[in-house]
C-alpha cells in the first residue's frame, strides 16, 4: 500500500495545490494521501487568512485523505524548525511511504546531495562555512554560499528561493531519522512563491493580496472560493497580518526588553527596535521602520509571534531535539478511515482525535509529557488568539474543543 | 503656612467634588492645596474615563495647586491598599497639615476610634472578629460587625458605605505612620458614591453614566465640561470597563490558571472562574457570570486588571510594607510653585517631575530603588495601555514620557 505524505499550508488552497496534489499522486501512484498542515498561524510568521478548521476542508475536497495539524510550534519557525516538525509527523505515522515537495527546481539527487553536506560537514565546506561568516554573512547565508563553493557549478541564487530551501531541509529532517519515506520533487508550476500577480495558477499570496484589496478572487477550485466565501460571510475572516498589531502592541507594551530577549531569537537588538518603534501607526509602517538587512521580514514576523505567545528559547530547543509528540487529527475522508486505524495502531507518537482528552492520550506511548503538554498548550491558545480577531462568531472561545475532527 | 491634602479620583471632576474642595479649604483655613490623584485606572477597578493629564487639568482649573499621581499598584488596590499609598504619599511630602476626607458620616472622632481598634486589637475585638469569620463571613464583614458589637450602637449598614470605609482606613494609615497631619472630615452632599441618577449635584457615577448613554451630561462645572468634550472630540475618550475587554480575553486566553493564582488575590477558584466564562459576549456578561456573593464586582474588576498588568503577590505585599516610593507630579499652578520647592526640598521620597529622568531622581535619598523602578514601570505600563484604547491620537504610546507636566 502505497501512502502519500505532503506537507502543506493551503492559505488558501488554490489551482496550484491542486495540480501540484494530482502530480504527486500521479508520480508515486499512491493509494492514499496525508497532509501534515500548518494550524492558524503559518510558516511566514502570520495568521492564516482563514481558520485551520476552513482550510481542512478545503484539503478534504481537493482529495485529501487525512489531515493532521503541525503543532504550532514548529509551523512558525524557520525552514529547518518547520521541517523538523512536519517530516517527524509523516515518519511517525509510520505509513506514509513517500513524500513529494514541490520546489522551484525537480532535481531530487541534488537536494540529497546538499543535505549530506549539511549532514555531514564535510571539512572543505566547514572551512568554507567559516570563511563566510567571518565576513559577516547571517548563517543562512553563509551557508548557501559554502555549499555552492563545495558543489561547484550550483547557483546560490537557485537555492535561496524558498520552496527549495524547504525541500533541503526536509531532506536533512528525512535523513535525520533515518526515515524509510521515499522522497520526490516535483516542479513548482504557475507562479512562484512570493509572487503577487493573480494567473490562472496563481500564488497563495497574490490570492491573499486579492483578498485584502476587495479584487476578484480568480485561481481558487470552486470548492475552494465556496468554503472561503462563507468564512468571511460568517465573520470568521479574513484575517491578515495586520489584524495582530494591536494584540501585538499590547503585549509588547507590557513586557520589557529583558523579558523579550529570553525569548526565541530576539538577538543582535531586535527587541530594542521593535520596542522603539512601537508607535508606528500601522502594521506594515512598524515592520518596515523594524526590518533590517540580517532581519529578514519573515524572521521578523515569527518573532512577534513569539513574543505574542512567549515563545521561550527552551520551548524550541526541546522541541526540535525531541521532535512532535502527538498527531493531532483535523479531518478525514470517509475512505481515509481504513489507513487511520492503522496510523491509531502502528505510530509512534498517540494519535488526537478529541482535542479534550487530549491528557488521557497521551499517557499511551512513548511521549515526553510536560512537551506534549506544552505543545498542545501553545496549539489550543494559538486558536483561541487568532479566534478573538474574528469579526462576529459566538464560539470564539476553545474552538479547538468546540469543533469536532472534519468529516468530508 | 496651612497645606491642605486631598485624596481625588476626579473621575471626572463635577460640582460635588469643587463643593467639597471648597468646603475643605474652608474649614481648614489652608493657604494651599495638595492632591494626590489615581491615575488612569481608578480604585473601582476601571479604567478613568479620561486620562490622567486631563483630570489633572480638571483639578488645577478647579483650584488644586499641586496634583501627585498615585502610583497605580496602590490606585487599584483596595480600600486599605489605597489608603496606604494616598496618605503615604500626602505624609511623604512634609508640607501637608491637614486633610480633609468627604465620608457618609461626618464624625472625625467616631472614625479615629474606630481605626484605634484596627489598630490596637482590644481582645474582645479579637474573639469577636474571629467568631464572625468562622460563621463564614468574608474579613471585610467579619471585621465591620466585630467594631460595631465593641462599639455598641454603631449601624453595620453606615460603616458599609465606601466613603466611610475610606476614612477609616485613611485614619488607619495616618496612625501607622504616626503622621502629623491633622485629619478631618466632611459630609458628603448631593448624591451618594454609587448613584446613578444625575442630580444637580451629581455623583461620578452618573456622569460616566451619562456620557457612555451619549446623554446630556449636567453637573460639571464649565472647564471640567470642556476639557471632556475635547478629550472625546480628540478620540481620547470616553474610556470604559468594556474596552478592556478584547484585552482581557487575550491575556486570559494566553495565561493559565495557575498562573493567574500566582497573581495577588484570586483565591477561591476566582481564576477558573473567569477562565471557565470567557465565552460570554460582553464584558457586562462576563462579570455577571464571575460574580459571587464574596466577591464583589470591584473585586473582580480589580482582579482584572492584575492579570492585565501580571500584578504578582510579592509587589502588593511589598509596596503596601514599604510604602510609595516617589512623588510623580502631573502638575502645579503657578502659585503652588514655592511649596513645590519645598516638598523638593523636605520630601522623604524623591520628587519626580520629568519622567524620562525617573531613574537619575530615584538615586536620591532613601529609596528602595527595585521597588521604585518596578512601581513606576507599572504606572509607565497602564498609561500605554490606557493609551491603546484611544480612538484616535498620535501619541499612543509612552505617553508618560512625552506628556510634560501640566501648568496651569
Amino acid at each position: 500500500m502505497k501512502v502519500l505524505g505532503i506537507i502543506v499550508e493551503y492559505n488558501p488552497f488554490h489551482l496550484g495545490h491542486l495540480h501540484h496534489l494530482k502530480s504527486a499522486v500521479e508520480l508515486t501512484n499512491a493509494d492514499y494521501v496525508v497532509a501534515v498542515m500548518s494550524g492558524n498561524f503559518v510558516q511566514r510568521g502570520e495568521p492564516a487568512i482563514i481558520d485551520k478548521f476552513a482550510r481542512t476542508e478545503m484539503a478534504l475536497k481537493a482529495g485529501v485523505d487525512i489531515v493532521f495539524e503541525i503543532p504550532t510550534i514548529y509551523a512558525i519557525q524557520d525552514a529547518s524548525g518547520f521541517a523538523l516538525g512536519s517530516i517527524g509527523l509523516l515518519n511517525a505515522t509510520n505509513v506514509v511511504s513517500d513524500v513529494v515537495f514541490g520546489s522551484e527546481s525537480g532535481d531530487i539527487d541534488l537536494f540529497s546531495k546538499i543535505a549530506d553536506i549539511i549532514l555531514k560537514e564535510p571539512s572543505l565546506y566547514r572551512q568554507n562555512l567559516r570563511r563566510y561568516l567571518k565576513k559577516g554573512l547571517s548563517f543562512p547565508n553563509a551557508r548557501r554560499f559554502a555549499i555552492c563553493d563545495f558543489l561547484k557549478g550550483l547557483d546560490p541564487n537557485e537555492m535561496k528561493r524558498s520552496n527549495n530551501i524547504l525541500t533541503i531541509e526536509y531532506l536533512v529532517s528525512l535523513k535525520k531519522l533515518n526515515s524509510k519515506i521515499k522522497a520526490h520533487t516535483i516542479k513548482r508550476v504557475g507562479s512562484s512563491y512570493n509572487d503577487e500577480n493573480l494567473t490562472s495558477i496563481p500564488s497563495a499570496t497574490a490570492v491573499r493580496k486579492a483578498v485584502l484589496e476587495g479584487k476578484k478572487i480568480t485561481g481558487l477550485p470552486g470548492f475552494s472560493s465556496r468554503i472561503l466565501e462563507r468564512e468571511m460571510t460568517d465573520g470568521r475572516g479574513p484575517i491578515f497580518m495586520k489584524d495582530i498589531f494591536e494584540i501585538m502592541k499590547f503585549k509588547m507594551l507590557t513586557s520589557s526588553r529583558e523579558k523579550m530577549e529570553s525569548l526565541y531569537g530576539f538577538n543582535e537588538g531586535m527587541a530594542k527596535r521593535m520596542l522603539d518603534n512601537l508607535d508606528k501607526p500601522t502594521m506594515e509602517e512598524f515592520l518596515k521602520a523594524v526590518k533590517t538587512k540580517r532581519f529578514t521580514l519573515t524572521r521578523i514576523k515569527r518573532r512577534i509571534l513569539y513574543t505574542i505567545f512567549d515563545v521561550e528559547r527552551d520551548f524550541i530547543l526541546d522541541s526540535n531535539e525531541y521532535g512532535p509528540q502527538y498527531l493531532r487529527l483535523l479531518g478525514f475522508r470517509e475512505r481515509g478511515r481504513k489507513i487511520l486505524r492503522i496510523i491509531s495502531d502502528r505510530s509512534s507518537i498517540p494519535l488526537i482525535s478529541t482535542a479534550s482528552k487530549f491528557d488521557r492520550s497521551i499517557q499511551q506511548r512513548n511521549v515526553y509529557v510536560p512537551l506534549a503538554k506544552r505543545q498542545f498548550d501553545l496549539d489550543v491558545k494559538a486558536t483561541d488568539v487568532y479566534s478573538l480577531l474574528f469579526k462576529k462568531d459566538n464560539a470564539k472561545i476553545h474552538r479547538d474543543f468546540k469543533r469536532l475532527v472534519i468529516e468530508s
